[in-house]
């Protein structure tokens, strides 16, 4: 009846729940963490540049949020979230093209939760779980602690390949997660067509949907896309947003767009994890949002990013050497570089450190394994001069590793 | 391979993992939820009163961390929490006999998410808990959500039976889940002598812990008592506190001690669930307790419930018939009264609504149903008048129920 025993750290006896033998740090993500703060130029974190937050309006709202509302922004609150802000976030997905209804929103800890959330909702173990390879890693990771199994699909410029999702989705998988917008780790964005054709595939199967729209506000260039769950009449498609990118992630809300069935459970879900999010962090941000600050704040962002984005482009193209290839965002934070197959990134990685670079592998956000000619690299975090000199020293490490 | 379809709401095919089976909601809860707002006098919630929350105190200080780290506190954080908030909560526990350093603490959103966090890490379905019959409801849903059996422990005014805790721990028990101050629902509170044989159990037998001690600071009377936690030598004993009850909830800032190699796979669990808490309100947290103000602002709580306590009291002596009892809790927020074996406090709840009068039954707190004729009182929300007119009400009830 005991538990079985599972690993011995420090010579204990160890009894961790099967559920969580997948969970495990990885050492290159450890490595990376000991870079913080150094000096280092860093294109390995997922960090939005703080010195666009908008510090002076928080402030400001904060404080009249405590004045006229202090004593119910620092009581419990409801699972569901602050009602106020369900009718913003409702309102944001439907000028999206996604017509909701407050009802339909519950307010998570960031998009995170509510990933974790419709995890630990929708899926038992050994269900398998159609996935982008590449794919976000904390969405694996979440994914892995809930005993799913993968059916991976290939990304082209075009984002998912519809129909190697189709045919997971015919062999019987359970859901499609789809992180539409500049995903996170490759940058590539998920066509309108396609975006057609797998949200009628898993309608289609009775499979659900979860679309993580957490980078739509950082678009750059090209109109916006429709998203997935606007597209099939599916009661099982889950959408999550947040305020992470738009406003600032250390306030930690976000939303999960579903039907109303399906947030109700997810409400019980939310209660027995953590009561309800941030009483007065809701407020703030339902109040920054209702005096207009969203919209001039993320063209802020917008500007910004845009520009490192294109100094990154154009830095790549000056000095990488003419194997290695990567991705062109429209949007978002991060853009790939593949690099021929005769390398490791994990090499090049200690390599650059040497030279006080860092960036991340990309075998960590493959699911199956791959991508060990593959990085990530994060443009918003430094700034343009900065970014030329990291890809000249990247570049010039590649050089030599491909002559010698 | 498609996942089992289970229920059918609203028509729908529903395809829910088999883990949220038994998470639903309690008809009673609901019931309870109408009456919010509409002048009932309540003792159904687990509200604090929020006249007792230090507004302008939490106020200035959220403007001072804004302009003096704005940047870092909207930032993202370590899943671990802010380093000198959790120095913090090791120095808090370390005064209250359980020496602790900050390696040791992982900050939650409230001690509801160590909760979640620590039966994720360590219950597999099947696993037995060891649970006082009653005890916290949102515990027993989270334990639901993860499949364990219960192996329930009848209290007296000593707190749990140790010897029926000793005896489910020998039987193979995977893990004790104990609330030692004040307990909700019944307000009880464990003895020491009990206490030293609880953890000594635990730990001898490779039992896991979780202490559950919510409501530390609102001691009303009589001698703090030490930890479990710092009873008995176990690598697997797990401490929630939080700043709910000492602050306000509404932060959402509560934290988890346990031995290093746990918190850190809780650390790993936690960021696939929402990250990290809060940084803003970590740092709010930090500051309000390094300006010396929690003590201060428990003595204010302290000093307001401890009269309302004592109000609920005399006000039941005074009212109630012979046959009904309670207990005579030294702190936290209710009380629990036992009807004659002959009324159910379900029927007593449909009269007293109609009277204007809320409480929870009993039966909902009992991991194995029984209790039908038992009740919690909050006596922390309403002021002494209302609770003298409640349990005026409630009195006359019981009066005419038993004479009918």
């Amino acid at each position: 009846m005991r538990g079985v025993f599972r690993q011995a750290p420090r010579g204990d006896v160890v009894m961790f729940a099967k559920r969580i033998d997948r969970v495990t740090r990885s050492a290159t993500m450890e490595l990376i963490k000991t870079t913080a703060g150094k000096g280092y130029l860093s294109f390995a974190g997922g960090l939005p540049d703080p010195r666009l937050f908008p510090v002076e309006e928080l402030r400001a709202i904060t404080a009249d949020v405590l004045e006229r509302d202090g004593a119910a922004a620092l009581q419990y609150g409801a699972a569901e979230g602050y009602e106020p802000l369900r009718e913003v976030a409702a309102e944001i997905l439907t000028g999206r093209g996604l017509a909701t209804h407050s009802e339909q929103i519950l307010i998570t800890c960031g998009s995170q939760q509510g990933l974790d959330l419709a995890a630990r909702a929708l899926l038992d173990p050994g269900d398998i779980v159609v996935i982008e390879s590449p794919s976000y890693l904390a969405a694996i990771q979440a994914f892995d602690s809930y005993g799913v199994r993968y059916a991976t699909v290939p990304l082209d410029p075009g984002g998912m390949e519809p129909a190697a999702a189709e045919a997971a989705l015919a062999a019987g998988a359970k859901l499609v997660y789809a992180l539409p917008n500049f995903q996170n780790p490759t940058g590539i964005t998920l066509d309108g067509g396609r975006r057609v054709r797998i949200a009628e595939a898993a309608a289609r199967s009775g499979a659900a949907l979860i679309e993580d729209d957490a980078y739509y506000d950082l678009r750059y260039e090209g109109p916006s896309l429709t998203p997935l769950c606007a597209l099939a009449d599916n009661p099982w498609s889950v959408y999550l947003g947040t305020f992470s990118k738009s406003i600032a992630p250390g306030v930690r809300v976000g939303y999960v767009r579903a039907a109303v069935p399906l947030i109700e459970r997810l409400a019980q879900l939310k209660q027995i994890t953590d009561l309800h999010s941030g009483s007065l962090t809701q407020r703030v941000v339902n109040e920054y949002c209702r005096r207009g600050l969203l919209e001039p704040g993320i063209a802020r962002f917008r500007q910004a990013y845009a520009a490192r984005r294109d100094a990154m482009l154009a830095a790549l193209e000056t000095a990488m050497p003419p194997a290695v290839t990567w991705t062109q965002p429209n949007g978002g934070m991060f853009l790939f570089v593949t690099l021929p197959e005769t390398l490791e990134a994990e090499t090049l990685l200690q390599q650059a450190m040497a030279q006080g670079v860092v960036f991340v592998p990309g075998r960590t956000f493959h699911p199956d394994g791959r991508g060990g000619n593959t990085l990530r690299l994060n443009f918003v975090s430094e700034d343009e001069s900065r970014i030329r000199e990291g890809m000249r020293r990247m570049g010039q490490l590649l050089r030599e590793g491909l002559s010698g």
